[in-house]
């Protein structure tokens, strides 16, 4: 755990950036905690969609309202291929998901979901050496988009996650050439019926990139006794800010409260 | 506008009974509002499910709820066949229900709605008539399964409803033998299009009574840009708390708070 640049603080919430070197991959991490903050706390790990970085907006939004309303700590990486894993640190949004879109038809798709889930348990495990941090309060994880399609298999495969929020994704239960509905149908069809944590499952019902049936596939893989669904009309990108107050809400109830 | 009975209060909360006629109809209804108040305030209307009542517990604890946390008002009444319009105060649910079911087949089926529309209507123009409610702020609606079927056509029917909460209830687009759902096509399916203020939609996944494409048809069916549909896991009448919740912040966001 090498950290990076000084420290910021901004509002009362700290900023370190670091990175962890997991099976000859270097993964930029960064993680946020209260000011002055000491004792243990929950958790919430945040995963970003795709083209973005594990500073985008509402990452970074999100990580800061947790640990301002909750005294939580949040933690997000890059995800292989983004964000600072790249020479450009990730500025180039429109390259990225130009050379997503090409992987599908030009033979260049890799599925580095493994990858995703050994860096996720490699930053959970350095996080919970944190003093401010510590391994004793339950951990929730949140990401949609590609945030649940490299998130799912990764909370399927952690004991220690026990709350999470999905979405914005989904599979097509018949086989298709093209790579990525494969991918999603093997691993997010396998991995779903894994989950068995409390779950917020977010869709947009008017989601250019992922059809109703196939969301509502992905919800219903889901093993969870406690689920539920929040459908709101509009495009992929267009999740009200409601649903991060119901995230919120989750986590409060099935992580607690830190006495700020 | 006959009262019935004394008031009583329960933990700052007022209920009164009262009779209205309406069309020669005896409409029995209730309403609660907070001890001691006199301006106006923000009103919601509950309509309670098939074979239950005005006063039944989610009814009753939902309205006292919206007045002891937000200061609100909160009126219900027994629907046509319901409650105190029939001679046991409609105690005999499973013989209510059992009369339901029969008249799908048995040809004494009657759509009731348009007495149940104007029932409502003549019920707000009372209760904005009490000086503790006025007519100056916002009303609200509030109605699942039969409160739906009843409640979305007034609700389309009356400009005077600012935000509604729907669910537990969908319609079939081709046409059925079965008058009860030959009325949800016409009716619901006709109405729904004319709502356009914020909805809430709650629909259970396992519904016995309800199937999930008729409740996504209604859903769908609704003009409301701004409107959400919330899907939990379980039976008809399993809708969880949160649901109730929601519904509290739902009509806090669109009628406003009043400084108790």
């Amino acid at each position: 755990m090498q950290w990076r640049g000084e420290a910021s603080t901004n509002n009362g919430v700290v900023e370190r950036e670091f990175r962890l070197e997991v099976a000859g991959r270097t993964v930029p991490a960064v993680v946020w905690t209260p000011e002055g903050s000491t004792g243990p706390r929950p958790l919430v790990l945040l995963g970003h969609g795709a083209a973005t970085h594990k500073k985008t907006d509402y990452i970074a939004a999100l990580g800061s309202r947790l640990v301002r309303h909750h005294g939580f700590a949040a933690a997000a990486i890059d995800a292989t291929g983004h964000g600072d894993r790249l020479p450009d640190g990730g500025k180039d949004r429109e390259r990225i998901w130009a050379e997503r879109i090409a992987s599908r038809s030009n033979g260049e798709f890799k599925d580095f979901t493994d990858d995703m889930v050994a860096d996720w348990k490699a930053t959970l495990d350095a996080v919970q050496t944190l003093p401010e941090v510590g391994d004793s309060l339950p951990v929730g994880y949140w990401g949609l988009s590609m945030g649940t399609s490299l998130g799912l298999p990764f909370v399927a495969a952690e004991s220690r996650i026990a709350v999470a929020v999905f979405g914005l994704m989904g599979f097509a239960t018949g086989p298709s050439d093209n790579p990525w509905m494969e991918r999603g149908r093997i691993r997010l069809g396998g991995d779903a019926p894994k989950i068995t944590v409390p779950v917020l499952f977010i869709q947009q019902w008017d989601d250019e990139l992922v059809s109703r049936e196939n969301g509502l596939n992905l919800f219903n893989a889901i093993a969870s006794k406690d689920k539920r669904l929040h459908i709101n009309p509009g495009a992929h990108a267009a999740v009200p800010v409601e649903e991060f107050d119901h995230s919120e809400a989750l986590f409060v109830k099935h992580l607690g409260v830190v006495k700020l």
